[in-house]
């Protein structure tokens, strides 16, 4: 096949449309007027593409699908980027709605290495969705953050990750913490006589996160944390193809929102680059994604996409404990149910409520029929 | 001093501006409830920085200014990204518009290593704006891409950089076509008379762009494109404090995804990372940025920021030769002047239009005061 489409939401009125979709078209292909690229023949033949007349969409606006050659974008992950979004994520009214995949850019990417399957196994928990909390506020000590990873564990969360704005900070130094929380972590869980996983987050420039990252699997993590966006998705992609041998969970920070579909980034995107699982805004939170919007971020993470693996939906950003039930009546039984601060508010009765948490999960779970 | 300032613009009416105002400035410190925060000494006394009212904005939506602890920010560049603008990204109607940078920050960077002055000195040409073309569309063979270097040397032009397209494709390998442009480049330049300098695009993941870059120097290339915010701010940084050691031409592709002021991003936040010239698309051509946004990026790229460099504005994306005039008036001196598919317009005629292209700009400069 040489070519892949790629759709695009335009935002303008019907008189605009037809120019917008031929500016787009333009910028992602030969990126000069359309006579410049007639006069090569190699070009003429194989660079250009096609585009559908823009089409009205229901939900307002128009979209347009580009058919663009695999040739110019299977060079590199980041090259792939450039011929998907580059130049025109500048322009003005337009959103990048979703693309195909077919060979040879298929082959430049593995998807997520465990995904849902993968890390279901290493938890030994299949019948349940997963439970996750986060370690903050940022300016905890590294012994506070311990403290808090003992607690979580002992109330059965599965998954205790560092707070994104965890960095390595004089008042919490990264391997200090890294330590700290993977003893703490084992001492509740042995208490809670249940498994939980440590997930430190790596954060920092290419050469830092590859240290912390040698770092946290020398001391045992299994599992950690990076923020694609804020690292760049090339260097993303470098990581979990040749990088990492546990899952990593993807962090949404830096992922902007405005110019592309969610179900795309941080859906379908990260899934591609090799996120286990994604941590997104859900609905009803401290952001206003919609929650057919989140649906589809949960869709785009697991519906079959061969060769690709299912990458677990972890809804988070402002989750009560109370939705336990409606959570999971939501996503199914293949989510992370990853809630922080509603755990936090309860101070002292910490682990009381971390366990009506977990608990209320896994009672949500037995009416939940299982993921099919 | 402990703390920065960060400016947001929101977009939203007078009755939301308040919350809006309040769960940014949650969002960018504690990320939880104010209520878990103020439980630990260290984090009230420290972490929760604070926020002014939502003040309204001239243009519409309102603005409202944190003051952010600094040390949060200060671990690493990425974090630095992170506090600034990682989660209240993902809000709706939140746009990033500024940011202070007092001490330790501006240590966790050395923002343009060459810069107007480095890069001038560089090509001996202190008394007008540099002009620049780009090798396109991608598609052209090596032989057909160092024909067009050929030419545009010939015709004067300063900087001859490939399209941000070119990656390495069968077609055009980077390594042949990086030997054959500086080849051409030379012949070129020596019929002119002139220096030219040829600027290859680097793409790819961390690895491969180190390996582009190590041919690159070796086969004589003396400055080298990279387009930040495809292969990420962090490794940008990295390339900029400890890899490259010549100019690099920052290119905007895929900065749309993310919603900052295009003074901030192209503008301020490029400049700061180290990138000696930026591209950004301009007034009048295939982008819809006003005037007056683009004077907003030139002037962030160029301000006095000390210890931070000036670092060249380089407007472009369907700009014509027509305008040379217009362009320098408005831009001045201190600034790179891109043209690319306006003179391939030109087809065989391609020497000549050159020519009237850098000629036109040097004519222009001759009535142009110096940039102080």
């Amino acid at each position: 096949m040489d070519y892949f489409e790629a759709t695009y939401h335009l935002d303008v009125a019907a008189d605009r449309a037809e120019a917008l979709a031929e500016a787009v078209h333009l910028e992602q292909t030969i990126e000069t007027p359309r006579g410049v690229g007639l006069r090569y023949p190699f070009v003429r033949a194989h660079m250009m593409g096609r585009r559908s007349a823009p089409v009205p969409d229901p939900a307002g606006g128009f979209r347009v699908t580009l058919t663009l050659p695999v040739r110019t974008a299977a060079a590199d992950p980041a090259q792939f980027l450039n011929v998907l979004f580059g130049n025109s994520s500048m322009h003005a009214g337009v959103r990048l709605d979703d693309f195909t995949l077919p060979e040879p850019l298929a082959s430049l990417f593995r998807g997520p290495r465990f995904g849902i399957e993968g890390l279901r196994a290493r938890l030994g928990i299949h019948d349940r969705p997963l439970t996750a909390s986060a370690l903050k506020p940022v300016g905890l000590s590294v012994e506070e953050t311990a403290a808090l990873c003992r607690t979580l564990a002992e109330g059965g969360v599965d998954l205790i990750k560092d707070d994104h704005y965890l960095a390595d900070h004089p008042f919490c130094p990264f391997e200090a913490r890294v330590r700290a929380c993977l003893d703490a972590v084992a001492e509740g869980a042995a208490r809670s006589g249940a498994r939980s996983v440590y997930v430190p987050n790596l954060s920092g420039t290419p050469e830092t996160i590859l240290r912390q990252y040698e770092f946290a699997r020398k001391a045992g993590a299994e599992a950690v944390m990076v923020a694609p966006m804020l690292v760049g998705l090339p260097f993303f992609h470098e990581l979990t193809h040749r990088r990492l041998d546990v899952p990593v969970l993807a962090h949404p920070s830096f992922t902007g929102a405005a110019r592309m579909r969610p179900g795309l980034l941080p859906g379908k995107l990260f899934r591609l680059f090799g996120a286990d699982a994604v941590i997104f805004a859900n609905y009803g939170g401290r952001f206003s994604f919609p929650r057919d919007v989140c649906l589809d971020v949960a869709e785009a993470l697991r519906c079959p996409w061969p060769p690709f693996r299912p990458a677990f939906p972890v809804p988070a950003g402002g989750m009560q404990v109370e939705r336990a039930a409606e959570l999971v009546e939501t996503f199914g039984t293949d989510a992370i149910l990853l809630i922080g601060g509603s755990l936090l508010e309860a101070g002292d009765a910490l682990l009381e409520r971390t366990r009506a948490f977990t608990e209320g999960i896994a009672r949500a779970a037995l009416s939940t029929p299982l993921q099919p």
